[in-house]
């Protein structure tokens, strides 16, 4: 059975370092009997991996779970059959498919999750649970050797979904961006998770909770506005 | 002798389409003797590409000059070989490397380009003429054979640049996004175009033009303000 948290962003405007999923994330782990995570830093770009996974390791130990950051491992396939749970960070969705490509750790974390490892991400961490990094809002600035994700889930995740647009500024609206990928991609639901929203995944059950709606998009039907306690099983259809 | 018109942008908020860059288009387009140009409107995705090329048209044809689009051409190498001008517009830049990688029309743009062939291009047409489009603020909803570009010029533009960030939102600004971009890209500019200005080159010639400063990045420095009327033949080196 499939067991996913899928957090649109890390950190609300003015709050402390991955303060509002702290609640969820606890839950979520303290649910599978999880001791101990592994995580996957390769989306810092700016920030080297070390002090990103000590970030990311104070924050977990303040809740009590102990954090591996693969980038320390010796034999990273080896961590990932053993880890107990993984935790994927956000920053850039091409440098994290790209590194998720070039050591293999792609195929072996879709493989460990799909039967059963407790998966959680955050922004390009959710991006990545999809079929591919297509609905990222990020700049491409690697090449990865392919689009294509962990399809932990069969629809996209746009992280950091938002309504507003700058005043005067001639660039597309997210809805916008979100209508041209399903012009080219039309079987294929969108979830636009807005900022302080998760979707958390169990078998079939797909469950919104945090503090907005999400935003629903699929070609050719009106956008659809779910409310946080939704179930929304559909999208894995 | 190159000879490239790359604007940020093809239509300020509230105005008609194409109206700001028009003077900039006539001029540039009359200084060569040009009397028609091939349109390339592989960018874009939710506006069929007969509408497309007609909305250019209706302008070119206002400004005096006719406009014939690559998509109705029945041997498209054969119109860039023939072309007096090369016009490539604004979309979706991922579906605009696309049709071109697809078409074998990158190099055959490029080539000519090189050896003298006027060229404009607005937003992705203009990160188009760019080495790669790795500046890109578009959505990559469709993998390009590469991100690979035209290579007109050596630096990388980023198009449509902004400082504004919308309130209480988590996600990168731009700022962030490029210089994520130099820490895995260190040998290359990045002309930060906001709305209304564009870079005419000529030869060994840069001119920013427009309303605007342009802002311009490089790894491990400070970035540079640089005033519209302002030579940056620098970012040919």
């Amino acid at each position: 059975m499939k067991k996913l948290l899928l957090i649109s962003n890390s950190t609300n405007a003015g709050e402390e370092y991955l303060l509002w999923p702290q609640t969820y994330i606890k839950d979520f782990l303290d649910k599978y009997e999880v001791k101990k995570v592994l995580f996957i830093p390769f989306a810092g770009v700016t920030v080297n991996w070390d002090n990103y996974s000590n970030k990311v390791r104070a924050v977990f130990k303040k809740l009590g779970f102990e954090l591996e950051s693969i980038h320390d491992s010796p034999t990273p396939l080896k961590s990932v059959f053993e880890a107990e749970a993984i935790v994927i960070g956000g920053g850039n969705t091409f440098n994290l498919v790209h590194h998720l490509h070039k050591t293999g750790l792609m195929e072996a974390i879709a493989e460990r999750t799909e039967s059963g490892l407790p998966y959680i991400g955050w922004s390009a961490g959710s991006n990545v649970a999809c079929p591919s990094l297509k609905t990222t809002n990020d700049m491409p600035i690697i090449q990865p050797e392919s689009f294509d994700s962990l399809s932990l889930v069969p629809f996209q995740i746009n992280p950091h979904y938002l309504d507003a647009h700058p005043d005067g500024h001639g660039g597309e609206t997210r809805e916008e961006r979100i209508l041209e990928f399903l012009e080219v991609n039309r079987n294929i639901y969108v979830a636009g998770l807005r900022e302080s929203t998760l979707l958390e995944i169990e078998g079939a059950s797909v469950v919104l909770k945090g503090k907005h709606a999400c935003r629903v998009f699929h070609h050719g039907n009106i956008a659809m506005e779910s409310m946080p306690g939704s179930k929304l099983d559909f999208l894995l259809h």
